[in-house]
């Protein structure tokens, strides 16, 4: 029987990653699932291309989830990813349909410097760590 | 009396942005809301300069809200920050105290490149639009 609720279907999600549990992880997603990538306009469609995307995902890399944000049948989540020794921020969109995510939209924030003229109201932190561990 | 349903709280906040009601934005945050964007490592503190930093954005700007996620004391939501012709995706994490925002994490995701060796999983769709609209 699969998990209905969508917390605990978050939960499993992120668990079946770091684990690399391909198979718990399959059974959470909808054979129609549907990955995007908005900044690289990329999608992925299909329940096996998509945990095989993230089989083959190159790199060392492991993920700590910092938020998860739960509302009926969609839900966000933020999250450490490692990779190689670096660590960069990743943003989840997800949609479930009966208990199986049928949509993913991820996210890749990138650093950047800020425009100018804002320097009165805004701080400057030295480094992205407070913000990783917090967010 | 301020309104302290999370969801209600989050619609009056885009509201009030889209209307330039500062005075009624600014009832709905904590006197000590800490704004923070990681990919600039810039932080605002406190509701006055967080105030004075929206309603002097620079440009011909509006937002359009796609996305609203509300759990319990937490919120996500993503919007198209339309400015001067052009639209980019604006992702918030928003945390609430008594019907109040206390802290705003704010990522502004730019578009970049995908890095080879997962074309045989991913279509890329040729504009961005699709994915505006629909996050």
């Amino acid at each position: 029987l699969l998990p209905v609720d969508t917390r605990e279907v978050m939960q499993r999600y992120y668990d079946s990653i770091k684990a690399r549990d391909w198979d718990g992880f399959a059974e959470l997603l909808s054979p129609d699932v549907v990955y995007e990538m908005p900044q690289t306009r990329e999608r992925i469609s299909g329940r096996e291309p998509y945990v095989q995307f993230n089989r083959e995902y190159p790199g060392e890399w492991q993920i700590d989830v910092t938020r998860l944000v739960v509302d009926g049948d969609r839900a966000a989540g933020t999250m450490n990813f490692m990779v190689d020794g670096e660590t960069v921020l990743g943003i989840g969109f997800f949609e479930l349909t009966d208990g199986q995510i049928t949509r993913i939209t991820d996210i890749w924030p990138e650093p950047y410097e800020p425009p100018p003229g804002r320097e009165h109201l805004a701080e400057r932190l030295p480094d992205l760590s407070e913000f990783i561990d917090r967010l």
